[in-house]
């Protein structure tokens, strides 16, 4: 990377352009890309939701936007000093720091509540074309990993190596940046094996489901974290076909499509965090065809999940699957879903043979 | 610990004595403690929440009680099952599988709620004298460690030794069980500090607090799990001086007297999860007039936090300090909080400086 694409670089940059904005006597003012639903896109081709072409400029010299402008100035100049120190924080660390400093300068507190500077963060991701990971700031974390796979971990000015296979029961915790000053190396695994729920992902964890399969188990612990999300992309970058392992509720498939086509909050960074090329490998309804014991250990489907799997059925990105057409509306019909515990019904180990299974005769869903 | 004290041994012990009962034409039962409120006391003298004395017989021949002892029995047999195969599940896989061996057999599905099934497990917890995770049922785990002790964790038919200086800016993530099959060796470190945010702790592990300060640095991630509670405890138990340290309100107050006294719901294995030694070491109200640019950083309580530091102001075990009266009143006179993110408003590396200092002036609360 040329050194005026780091990300200190780039802040710098910003502010030189404004400066002379300003020494011009011109109205200072940077652009950013619009991220409201209609400047949303899912993109056939590359098979993953991202912003459209239009674009924005923020002015000082406008009353509308003249604080937020300020916010975001003064937003960049923190984060260029995190860069700077080397040292992260979260948004809400930024706001402290913000509240510290702006608060007595002046009249009033700009920064009062976090809900005000999420949205100018996102403004500067875009416009600086960087994460909010590269600017120091650390999002949620959450996600754990085991598999032949190791890390180097730059830490505390030392190279950490983590030994993806000597993690015991407890796994390597999936940090919220997963880009800078950490490598992933001798990844030695055939796939990358996503499962939707902690317990489910003990349960392999225990039967060494990683090493016998040679594969990386991953679980996001629910709804995947940034810093998930971009992991799997990465792995899948590096030519590992992911499937992914959740219920078969609304919660288990937006779990599911959020990691495969991202979603729309995040859609600003869609290519980085999208993993296209994602399988859904279950549970699903149609196991109840292949698996007798299954039909019993249904759940009633609540009304929410009926709700969701109707309007999923609106989603151009899924209804052009067939597979998904008779999912969905398979659960519509009998108002019946399927927790991926289930499969822990008949003895607590056939959870790893159903993956085998499904792997092997590929009955995967697009 | 003698044989017949394992859990296999204890489970075999209450079914070898229903048999028997059965077989002298007795009415089969077994005794389990009452765990309503009207048993669950604050014991004075070690400081936390237990159980009283008042016993209940679960009874076979008795309308009410027959579905629930025969559902005991089952949950007793699959747990012995589940640890003489040295497998670990969830109760939501237990769940499953007793709703598939039970669903045909009989005529009704008994277990067709997971809410049915919790109580019971806890009945047999309390009868049988032993933690769920004895009985090879995992509880959800939440929480992450670094600091200067050593991890043996048996798994996999492995010894695996994990450093806890050594796990970069992850961490090692606590599990659900911290004494089957699990040692913590080397634990050369002068205290423990739990910080109640998992974004403050990865700024603190970013210092190398741990290091410099030779401490165990723990976030619980919120309100610790069982998990992590017992942890707590047990590396108190090795004589170190235990610092929580939260935010200044209703949530923040809620951790640290969890792991102080323990719960309520958890009051029947209060002995093996409470750390009555722990101290509280802020943020605090008073910070206010020890650190004078926190003022402007203060944000305003919620109804939740005015209403619940009074609720706090009625507990025994609370109300007897009067540093803990001062608090909880002055939150409801001002409706004001503070965070512990607020003390990275002057610098990031601030938040370390506020702990030592804290300390070293023993500036805590009981």
């Amino acid at each position: 990377m040329p050194s005026d694409e780091t990300p200190d670089a780039k802040i710098e940059k910003l502010g030189k352009s404004i400066v002379m904005e300003i020494k011009k006597g011109e109205n200072p003012s940077f652009t950013t890309s619009v991220r409201t639903r209609s400047n949303i896109f899912y993109d056939k081709k590359k098979g993953y939701l991202k912003l459209g072409d239009a674009q924005e400029e923020r002015n000082f010299l406008n009353v509308a936007q003249s604080k937020r402008f300020m916010q975001t100035i003064a937003i960049s100049a923190k984060c260029h000093k995190f860069v700077r120190e080397k040292l992260h924080t979260t948004i809400r660390g930024l706001f402290y720091q913000l509240k510290f400093s702006l608060g007595e300068d002046i009249d009033e507190n700009v920064f009062s509540e976090q809900s005000e500077s999420n949205p100018l963060i996102e403004d500067l991701e875009v416009s600086l074309g960087l994460k909010r990971e590269d600017l120091n700031l650390n999002a949620n974390r959450k996600g754990v990993l085991a598999g032949n796979m190791k890390i180097l971990d730059t830490f505390g000015n030392e190279k950490i190596e983590i030994d993806c296979t000597k993690q015991g029961r407890s796994g390597w915790a999936i940090p919220s940046d997963v880009d800078n000053d950490i490598e992933f190396v001798n990844v030695k695994a055939k796939y990358v094996i996503v499962v939707e729920k902690d317990a489910l992902w003990q349960r392999l964890n225990e039967d060494l489901f990683w090493k016998k399969e040679n594969c990386i188990l991953i679980t996001p612990q629910g709804q995947a974290a940034r810093g998930t999300r971009r992991l799997i992309k990465k792995l899948s970058d590096q030519g590992l076909p992911v499937y992914v392992f959740t219920d078969s509720d609304a919660w288990g498939w937006y779990i599911y499509w959020t990691i495969k086509t991202g979603s729309i909050n995040l859609a600003y960074i869609g290519e980085d965090v999208a993993t296209p090329n994602a399988r859904f490998l279950g549970v699903t309804m149609s196991d109840l065809d292949s698996y007798e014991f299954l039909n019993k250990l249904t759940i009633n489907a609540s009304e929410v999940d009926i709700k969701r799997a109707q309007e999923m059925l609106s989603y151009e990105w899924i209804n052009k699957y067939k597979e998904w057409k008779d999912e969905l509306e398979r659960m519509i019909k009998t108002k019946k879903k399927l927790e991926q515990d289930a499969l822990q019904g008949p003895r607590l180990t056939f959870v790893g043979d159903y993956i085998k299974e499904k792997i092997a005769k590929k009955a995967y869903l697009p």
